[in-house]
């Protein structure tokens, strides 16, 4: 601290994790922040958020976003207060959102930052149901499913982030929501929180059972977050014609999974299968918030988060939402 | 023959296949055609269709057509001559096509047929690439695929009646093309006479490296006959966007298969699956008959098929169909 200089604490990747993560692939580090440039803004992070999607990125080779690389901080989605600032645009005590995540302080130029209106929702709403989760959910149903009303819709993983948002904009366009989750405890939150129609502990239920009971006329959407045996149950409930969004594939984000041996379902009931990425679809910010903002200031879409505190539980609570546990609901943010 | 009736052959379905069909499936039987009632039609068939999908209807279970009914004659796709007519709008003489095929005469209302232009072609390309598999074929490419010029497209079972088509369309739209099938003779129909730009027997050569090799920079569109594990490796070629279409899956008619290890690449490279059906576009028919008919007349579209002598013969062309031996290439029918 002679030079004066501000410290940061931040999570770094050492290490690709085989199978399951593990804490021993992550190490928390101390940097020296530079003095800022001119366009530059020094930001406190709040909140940084922690998605599924980053295991694939710990992986060597080429995906839609470059692998984190070993020795280096991790990145992701974040969002703080500006505390310098050499950018007219980024005041200092604004709210803004960046990609800079698993570190308390950053220094990047204003223009890799987008301001939040921190007077119309927690700040921390805009790294989910008004951030990319919520844009994922979003388009997911809307450009992907192209959904409609009265139609019957399977959403796996619907206490996770992404699916909590997707249970209730779905049940809001007047579909019949089914939807699973990994604990008791969340599929009592899909019932009693999100008022899905049906919901199942995919651990300890038949997958197939449950969507022959509660879709008994079939499926006209099954959103995926998960993969595995419930992508193959999904599958086996397609009504003709039937669209299946691919969002994510956490149970097999750890290790390899089986594909399903009833693909050949997609010829006979003309299916549609389609898999998308949020960052191809972000010019659609603004008309999302458009919607979203009112439904949460008024209530009717919940932002449901899990806050974890101190960056030095970031890698631990990492680990644990990749194994479904029962710890976290909805969006996962590490508090700072 | 007291009463003078005529007598007909036909096949019959007499147990389900478990597995892979066996000769004891079938019987041929005889029966006695009833007189013509006012608007029927006597037909005696001079080919009809043997098809893949036919294995489908041979389990139990509804599936997008009926199953074919224990005891009772097959059905399928037909074309034979009017013997004897009730019906003014087709003439004794007249070619029609029918869907009362593995029998050698039927009796039908001649509602149920469509007339046949024998002069413009040979009356089995109605069964071929001027029937429902040209159709299947050009459907596939331009409305489920949409394919565009300078595309690099994989067609798997290109030897087949379909596949057939589908190599020879897509290289005239001006695609790149890269098919396989499963043997030398097969492999070398694909280069010589289909010219399409990269062959391979699927059973000796990996189809990853195929694929890697010569469709470096991946594939825009992967046209699935087979499903297995041509499927798994069009999957790890796909460009982003790429499309799937899904019209065949033969590897897995006797058998199951596992489906695809890879399907999450769905989401990172955003794909599209789509499965179709052929019977959902029939009302396209008339519109590909006034582009392909002219094309098999240039001889720009090879009519290939595999004709085999003797309605006695046709449960074994079906089961030697399904191994994808060395038999058959192109459209495999039943010469009466």
């Amino acid at each position: 601290m002679a030079s004066g200089k501000l410290q940061s604490k931040e999570i770094r990747l050492v290490s690709r994790p085989q199978g399951e993560p593990a804490l021993e692939n992550f190490a928390l580090a101390t940097v020296e922040l530079p003095d800022l440039e001119p366009g530059q803004v020094l930001v406190r992070n709040a909140f940084f958020s922690i998605d599924p999607y980053m295991r694939g990125r710990m992986n060597e080779g080429q995906s839609y976003v470059p692998p984190f690389a070993l020795g280096k901080v991790l990145d992701g989605a974040a969002v703080g207060q500006v505390v310098q600032s050499r950018d007219a645009a980024f005041p200092v005590s604004a709210w803004v959102q960046s990609l800079c995540g698993w570190r308390d302080y950053f220094v990047a130029p204003g223009q890799q930052l987008r301001l939040i209106d921190a007077t119309q929702a927690p700040p921390s709403a805009y790294l989910g149901v008004l951030g990319s989760t919520g844009l994922t959910a979003w388009v997911g149903l809307r450009e992907i499913a192209r959904i409609r009303e009265n139609e019957t819709i399977f959403i796996s993983g619907g206490a996770g982030a992404v699916g909590s948002v997707a249970c209730q904009l779905a049940r809001q366009s007047g579909c019949r929501v089914i939807s699973s989750a990994g604990s008791s405890s969340k599929v009592a939150f899909l019932k009693n929180q999100l008022q899905v129609d049906h919901a199942f502990n995919y651990r300890e239920a038949d997958p197939v059972e449950e969507l022959r009971k509660a879709a008994s006329e079939g499926l006209h959407v099954y959103f995926d977050n998960t993969a595995g045996p419930q992508l193959e149950a999904a599958l086996a409930s397609m009504r003709n014609r039937g669209r299946l969004v691919m969002c994510g594939a956490i149970s097999g984000y750890n290790k390899p999974v089986q594909g399903p041996r009833n693909l050949a379902l997609t010829i006979v009931r003309r299916l549609r299968i389609e898999g998308f990425i949020v960052v191809d679809h972000l010019h659609r910010m603004a008309e999302f918030l458009a919607e979203a903002i009112p439904a949460v200031r008024a209530g009717k879409l919940l932002h449901q988060e899990t806050a974890v505190q101190g960056i030095e539980n970031a890698p631990q609570a990492f680990i644990s939402m990749l194994r479904s546990g029962d710890a976290h609901i909805g969006k996962l943010v590490i508090r700072l």
